[in-house]
C-alpha cells in the first residue's frame, strides 16, 4: 500500500489542494503541520528548503502543483482527455498566477491593503470573467466532470474570501460552483472538519 | 490530422519549450510571431489578453506550462511513471519560479542589473547545487531517458547565460547536460535554423 505524508505549515496555503484530492478520492494521507517555531531548525532538511513536500514511499515530491497534479492523476481529476487535461491545467495556472500576486510577504499593513485593493479591482474582475465564460451554463469548468481545477477554484475562492468578503459576487455562476464543489460528500466533511486557519 | 498553431511574440521565451517539443517530435507547426506594434491591436482577441496561445484544431490553449505539457505528453517526454512525471513537473516549475523572479520589467537598468546581480548571486546558486545533486551521475534529470525537465533546462540555460554568461560555470555537470540535449540531432536542427533574438 502506498504511504503518503503530506508537510506543510499549519494553514491551507499551498497545500490545501492536494489535501482537498486526498480527501475527494478517499485517500489515507499522514497531515503533517510544521510550526513556524520549528521550521528554521529543520528548513534545510527540505529540498530547496521549501513546503509543501509530498513524501511517497519515503520518496520526497516537491512543488505543490505538481504534488496535486500527481495525486489529481490517482484520483481520476485530471480531465477526460489530452485536451480536457491541458484545460484544467491552463485555468489551475491562471488561478494560480493571481494567487502568487498577491503581497503575502509585505510587512506594512498599510501598502498591503493598498496592493491587495488594487490587485482585486485592476486584475482579479478580468480573470473572473474569463472564468466565468468559460464555465458558461456547464456544471464544471471543463468538460462533463469534476477536475482539480474546481477543487482549485474553491480552494482560492476560499482564501480571496478571507482578504476581501463578497470579491465573487458580481459572478453568480462562478459562486454557484463554489456550493458544488461543497456539495461533493467528502470536500463536505473536510471542510467540515479540518483545522481552522485564517489562510 | 491536427492543426498546430502557437502564436507567440518574436522571442524566444515563454513559448520555446513548447517550439523545442515540436522539434523533439518531428511535428509540423505554424510558429506565429505577434510584432510588438501590432500586439495593441489585437491583445484583447485572445484569452485574459496573454501570449503564448496554442491552437489546436481552432480551439485555443493558454499558459505555456500548460500548451508544453500538453505537447510533452504528445512528443513521449512526459517521463516513465507517474512519479517520474510529477518529478519532472516539479523540475520545471522549479526552473520555471526563477525565470519568473528575473525583474524582466524593471526599466531603470541600473536597477535591473543590480536586481539581476543580486538573484543570481543569492538564489540561483542553491537553484544550481539542488538540480546537480538531483541529476547525479545520470544522463537525463528524471530516470533513464530525456523528458521535458531536460529540454527546459535547455531553454532556461541559453536565457540566463544570455543575462550572465557562464552562470553555471561551476557546475560542470548541468553544462554536460545542456550539450546532450544539443545532441539531440532535431534540437540541434532547430536551434541551429531559428530566427536569432536576444531573449
Amino acid at each position: 500500500m502506498t504511504c503518503y505524508k503530506l508537510i506543510y505549515f499549519n494553514m491551507r496555503g499551498r497545500a490545501e489542494l492536494s489535501r482537498y484530492i486526498f480527501a475527494y478520492a478517499g485517500i489515507n494521507f499522514e497531515d503533517q503541520r510544521v510550526e513556524w517555531k520549528d521550521w528554521p531548525s529543520i528548513k534545510n532538511t527540505f529540498p530547496l528548503g521549501k513546503l509543501p513536500v509530498l513524501e511517497v514511499n519515503g520518496f520526497l515530491l516537491t512543488q505543490s502543483l505538481a504534488i496535486a497534479r500527481y495525486l489529481a492523476k490517482k484520483a481520476g481529476l485530471l480531465g477526460g482527455s489530452d485536451l480536457a487535461t491541458a484545460q484544467a491545467d491552463a485555468l489551475v495556472d491562471n488561478l494560480n498566477d493571481f494567487t502568487i500576486s498577491i503581497p503575502w510577504r509585505e510587512n506594512d499593513p498599510k501598502i498591503k491593503a493598498q496592493k491587495i485593493d488594487k490587485l482585486f479591482q485592476s486584475h482579479l474582475p478580468k480573470l473572473l470573467d474569463y472564468l466565468q465564460r468559460h464555465l458558461g451554463d456547464r456544471e464544471w469548468l471543463v468538460g462533463d466532470s469534476v477536475t482539480w481545477a474546481d477543487l482549485y477554484w474553491h480552494v482560492c475562492f476560499t482564501t480571496f474570501s478571507a482578504l476581501r468578503p463578497g470579491f465573487a459576487d458580481r459572478h453568480p455562476a462562478l459562486c454557484a460552483l463554489v456550493k458544488r464543489v461543497e456539495g461533493i460528500p467528502n470536500l463536505a466533511q473536510w471542510i467540515q472538519n479540518r483545522p481552522v486557519t485564517e489562510f
